[in-house]
């Protein structure tokens, strides 16, 4: 079918954004046909504005309006522990759980030779300057647990070791709630030498 | 956690979209920072754009940049044949099916008396206006299997009846590619009961 002309290129941007279908698309598209116009144009503005205030925090990388970002400035975080992640949404998510107080690192990525991403594209060489710079006392390494995650966790946890600081990894395991024979062999595995004693 | 502001403001509005919880909303939120600034201003621009100049039909009432609209305005539709849907977004399903050459009554709602929506307040008067000033053959109701859907139809077949030309309604039954021993009884009953000569 034929979309009328402006519908049909609001349900193109739509598209663009992760995950979404031509389904989702024109079902978001409709809907904000039906907001009232001030709504759809504040709404505008709003990707506008975040788009041209957020900048990358110059110490942590992490997405902020301001640089050194809210974390990095803030009195009451315990800038000896950096946890470092490989993108802003998994900072998020640790932050979501209101249990770490440390600082982070953003790498902007993860090495992926398969993708010619190499330990020169992401954001290392500012973290081992960090780390020398500063009075650090443990990186936590707070990668996924795929091919990449792993590769790029042993790279850093090489480079970090010469400086003397302690360098851990988060856990890996069942997730709570999971029921153990669902649980798929590799996570099985890690959950086995993962174990603590009690 | 705390966003930053403005990243704070974008999440709030993408979640104002049809089902988009929180997740999406950040991870949609988080790939347009990562979009070209160009291409961020013209999404917005497309958002205010179909905003303003999208209308609806007077004829059917279907959103479209002009009215009377693409399809009604053609002059290789059928214009002796209505299809009723409840909303722009069923037109759109069915014209994507490219097997429909007639035209469209948007009703812009179903009757619904536990949401306080009644006949007067869906396009209802004005489709039985079309059809007395317009030579009209035949009505097809296309609206969904709901109780609401069911509602609408009955209405809606009595008022067309007296005008003296064909109501049909499209048929419910075992959707294609599903298997029969998953069906819901009240599907199968449809089935059964729309069963035809062979």
């Amino acid at each position: 079918m034929q979309y009328t002309k402006p519908l049909a290129k609001l349900i193109e941007y739509f598209q663009k954004l992760p995950s979404i279908g031509p389904k989702s698309a024109q079902r978001m598209a409709l809907h904000l046909l039906k907001m009232p116009g001030g709504e759809v144009e504040k709404f505008a503005d709003a990707m506008i504005e975040a788009k041209n205030t957020i900048k990358y925090c110059e110490i942590c990388f992490n997405m902020s309006s301001q640089s050194p970002c809210e974390i990095c400035s803030s009195t009451k975080r315990d800038k000896e522990t950096i946890c470092v992640v490989a993108e802003t949404k998994d900072l998020m998510a640790i932050e979501k759980t209101n249990e770490y107080n440390g600082v982070y690192h953003v790498l902007q990525g993860l090495i992926s030779p398969m993708d010619g991403i190499g330990a020169e594209e992401i954001r290392i060489k500012e973290l081992l300057k960090r780390v020398h710079e500063n009075d650090v006392k443990e990186v936590i390494l707070a990668l996924s647990p795929s091919v990449e995650g792993e590769a790029t966790s042993m790279y850093l946890s090489r480079l970090l070791k010469p400086f003397g600081i302690k360098v851990s990894r988060i856990a890996f395991g069942l997730p709570l709630g999971s029921e153990l024979e669902y649980a798929d062999e590799l996570t099985l595995i890690r959950a086995l030498e993962g174990r603590r004693a009690m």
